[in-house]
């Protein structure tokens, strides 16, 4: 099932896998100005040998051509960070950029891919098949994984394994699961349209203030009593606009939200009620409603036999204990639009370690990530690749 | 302008008002049941030789021809009781009837209304032109005066007099402004049907709780948002019955209420606001909705001359003291029946002394008249129709 | 009751008086800036012998003693323009300042004044007792009236006068009904504090749009079912602003508004629901509410006195036919402040002309003055003057 | 892990396993009714020489020595009817109660359970440990299994299994899955007081329509945002009883519905959430809330250890095909008040047969069983058993 090689392989890259990780820590690129880290990863393949490509405006494919005929397996790490200020000031590798940094672990992520593709290159010769390297940017955006496959990122590849390092989980333990891994995420704006005027004659005037108000409390019956249950689902109103002044009677309303789920038939349920909610809410008051519904990232659902592969090659490579069960979550993550076009799954590497002060939520100030579970996660990518081009 | 003859009449008459005050109280009958005030009041009229006929199923309708020839001039009083305790057990004339009383002044009215006529009555070579009597049943149900003016009550008469005693006002104050004195009184039931089902399973149901709560917090904005601020408007919702059992989800909710105004376009914008709140809210969830409004009785709308007419006999008979203004009130009075076809309106005389605990709440157990106040009412009554024939 | 004297003088300076309005007019300064106006009223006044005082930091306070002893009548005129863009365009004394109109008719007001101070001048010896002149700044900002009582404008006064041109009336129409005449307006801000986070773990969250929204659909109940249906009030939200960004759960709420009513009672019950609807609502989601309530202008209420003193003047100087019964705005008018120190009334004038396009609504780009109307409020500041301190 | 004598004697007593549940379904008998069930039951242990006792007031506990000795192992069956009428009138053992039937499959039960007793009785000196054998009464009340356990239903037991025939799965398919599988099903009242009146004057009354109505739409949030969305949760109103009549302001609101949870934790908050948010709501406006929580059924959680030896006993049984995972119902079951004592699991065996007609839904007059599944239930019961006691 794995391969002895790759598990000695990246214990002798352990010290340059983390060298890679904290140079690109400490020199972040938020989305789509992934310019130097591109450079970077064209740069180390290069070096080795290994044909790629740059994609459009940042982002790299490459690929592993084995020696023996198969299929295609692809591998993707992201590799942008955020607009976030690194509060970890006396790391020794902290971010160089104000307000920028690798919050959520992406520098790890194409760190560990890397080295995986390091190790697969020197024993392309005994691949039965290819494996293609996915280097994205902009996950942040939900927008980048679009923008690879569009370029051609998994065209004749058969199957997609992704990692993500996650700082909810006990370091180097490893959970994927078949089903639901992340949520849908899409966006909403509803207009609403009364009839503006003085604040002290209502009866002249159709108040935006109430339609708006009146469809936050209504709506809060779409998840409460129009889907089942047992299927998550969340619609979040982030932000009110109404009205422009405290004695003008409110004519515009604008509502915007976001709608998580798991589920293709749940997420249209949800965005036709937003419509029928908002309308009739408009209605009552002889206002008018308009939705914008806008589909960001699908829900991440790990196939079947590709997370079954994935849990035998941990367990394998990592004992039986390192196999973990995380519960999905209703963020989102744009690994989806791979999944939209090939099987696949999408692993979670834990990293969190209360005695390395690893524990802190991504995308926070304090977020680091447990160099130990490094190598779980460049080994694991490397064995993904042998393992699905041998089963 | 007053007839001085008729305050001396009235004044030696005062025992007599108050007997047969005290024994129409000791002998209440609700409303269409008034079979025995009925016959004593036709007794009455027929002792006095004057002229008049029964109305179905109760009633009188009695008319005093005046010596000259003039208009026709209509004095009303009504004759139902309630479905109340009587409280005032020491009474030496309580109610003997359990559960009946006379707790809003009619029997009052009934006796003000024959004592006035034998005045009159004695008069009437002077009087230039008819005085009609009208002894109304079923005031209390708001229709008692529509079975009259159907059955000719109102028929040939130029103006209408009404007068009701009024513990709320101080005793012997006697109002009347022109313009509205009692509200519009109607009732609407709005019938929701969603979808039933298991309590565990919303997914599968129209939960008409939720459809009947959201109609109740939007139909707030009716009164609140669509009507002029200084246009007096009710909505009340007294009754809402939803769904049958606890872990059952509804599927049926009726909603009971009732609407009051004063104001013609008021009423209809109200009642076709209900229509479009209901059918709007109802359609956010997918249910349906079934509004039935019935008029009630309309707004007492006192006319400017006939008003006016009041205040001066008022002052003329009991001095400019006596003239008080008392706000209208959003309570009904199906006196507007009778305005709804001639000019007219309706007086209040004070009938409210603490010091002999008269002041409570017309409807209640303990509700009392002021005895004081009975040739005040029935003096106004016939001087009404002396002012009024010789204006 | 009138004086001949001053009727004569006011139609012998009518040309004069439209001269003034027409300057200040094109010439119109905002509230608090009226410095060039000011002086032109200091000047006027120098120019008549009238001795007089500046304001701090723009307005006069003049004084006209009589030439026999009595008491003290104010009348009050204020000179604020607003900035809004006049669309009279052809007007031959439209506004020269871009973006600045005197679109409520203050131009008039101030220019009505000047003629009365010069007639009343000239009748000084006859007149019993004093007759002060307050030209007032900043009518618009409702707090221009408190500076000038707090800088004397009402010392020593026995009665205050105002007068304000009314688009909404026909043209000479004269309206001074004892009671409500403008409503209180007071602001009110609600601020919501909850708990923000990530769009889709609302569980981890106080939701500050669904306290914000509950808030505003319950508190319709406030108009709807706490106050006397008769007592006209309104509750207007005229601007929320709830958190920052679509996926981000809510923290803060901001909702702003103003309450109009006519009684001191009715204002208190709601400045104290508004605190106790939003401290409950707020609690039931575990978030915290915090009400600034700031009490702009009291309603101005008319004096019985006063306002049947101006319905007589009226009528003998104009007829009975010029005196009309226009029912209370729920605008507001600072005038109150006056009012709160002094008897008095508050007069409008008809100033709509459909012949002239003089009905305009006030503040609308549009709004102009039927000029014929001009001398009447003229003469009746005089005559008010006049006919007060001989009563 | 399976025994096959087992096997071949349910085999050979197939008919005699229908025959008893044709019996029982022509006899149902209500919810702690069960007298002549509790009879045929103890009289057919009784002729199988099983040691038995009735419990009160209805109910049988049995016991099976086994030849060797080992642990205890319990099988439960509950025995009761619904008061549905049953509309499978052609039936030749069709309901013989008007209005009563075994309208969720509970003849089924006792009937497998009774040949499952009567073959391992068979072989009880093989068996290592005993068999414990609950017959239940009531468990369509929730309150069934709390008896029983008060009655040392389970006192020595070590692992007690259950099984339900299951009309919405495939006939002869077995689900079991570790975790949760029936929801905690409790009942809630909120009692709403207010201040009762005259509709026309509601500021004299504190309206609990709104109250009520307020509280519906605001709860919707406990689901919608307090709970983890991948938590299920069910919180229904199914029953609103507010006022009295469509004219008088109601003083009174009573609201009744149901919680449904997999998780304690979620559990204790939806209770406290209701109390937070009805007294709140209550105090918005003025009025009071009391909160009847009554605790029905826990969750069933089925045990790690047994369901998956229901699995493998499945497997070993019927092949691998047999084994289904049906996802859990919000609905609830009252196995869980001896899960609460004991460790344990509960399988639900399909009964849905398109063909047989046998597919509608539990509780519906239609509803049948497919008499192929009997045997599948009755040998499931006896494996379950010896497979437990030589684990």
């Amino acid at each position: 099932m794995i391969n002895q090689k790759i598990k000695e392989a990246i214990e002798q890259y352990s010290e340059e896998l983390t060298a890679i990780r904290r140079k690109l820590h400490s020199e972040p690129e938020l989305s789509w100005e992934e310019y130097e880290t591109t450079a970077f990863v064209s740069d180390y393949l290069t070096a080795l040998g290994i044909e790629h490509r740059k994609t459009e405006p940042t982002g790299v494919i490459a690929e592993i051509k084995g020696g023996k005929p198969g299929e295609t397996v692809a591998l993707r790490a992201d590799m942008d960070a955020l607009p976030v200020e690194e509060l970890n000031v006396d790391l020794p590798y902290a971010s160089k950029e104000l307000g920028k940094m690798h919050a959520c672990g992406h520098d790890a992520h194409t760190a560990m891919l890397l080295i995986a593709a390091k190790t697969l290159n020197e024993i392309k010769e005994e691949l039965r098949g290819n494996v293609r390297l996915i280097f994205q940017p902009a996950e942040e955006t939900a927008m980048g994984a679009k923008a690879m496959v569009e370029q051609g990122a998994v065209s004749g590849v058969d199957n997609v394994f992704g990692i993500h390092i996650w700082s909810q989980m006990p370091s180097k333990k490893v959970s994927c699961s078949p089903g639901p891994s992340f949520a849908s995420a899409d966006i909403f704006t509803v207009t609403f349209k009364g009839r503006g005027g003085h604040g002290a004659m209502p009866q002249d005037c159709i108040d935006a203030s109430i339609i708006a108000s009146s469809f936050v409390m209504n709506v809060q019956s779409v998840v409460s009593r129009t889907i089942d249950p047992q299927q998550p689902a969340v619609v979040t109103i982030g932000k009110m606009d109404v009205g422009t002044r405290f004695n003008v009677i409110a004519e515009n309303a604008v509502i915007e939200g976001t709608v998580r789920c798991f589920d293709a038939e749940t997420r249209d349920h949800i965005e036709k009620q937003l419509q029928v909610y908002a309308e009739n809410v408009a209605s009552i008051y002889g206002g008018t409603a308009k939705v914008d519904y806008f589909r960001g990232t699908q829900a991440v659902i790990n196939g079947e036999e590709s997370a079954k592969l994935v849990q035998k090659v941990t367990a394998a490579a990592f004992g039986e204990d390192a196999v973990y069960d995380e519960k999905p979550t209703m963020g989102g993550e744009d690994f989806s639009f791979y999944l939209d076009e090939v099987p696949g799954s999408f692993t979670l590497v834990g990293s969190g370690n209360p005695e390395k002060d690893t524990q802190w939520a991504h995308h926070h100030g304090k977020f680091n990530v447990d160099e130990d579970a490094l190598a779980t996660g460049a080994e694991l990518y490397a064995q993904y690749a042998w393992a699905y081009l041998n089963k």
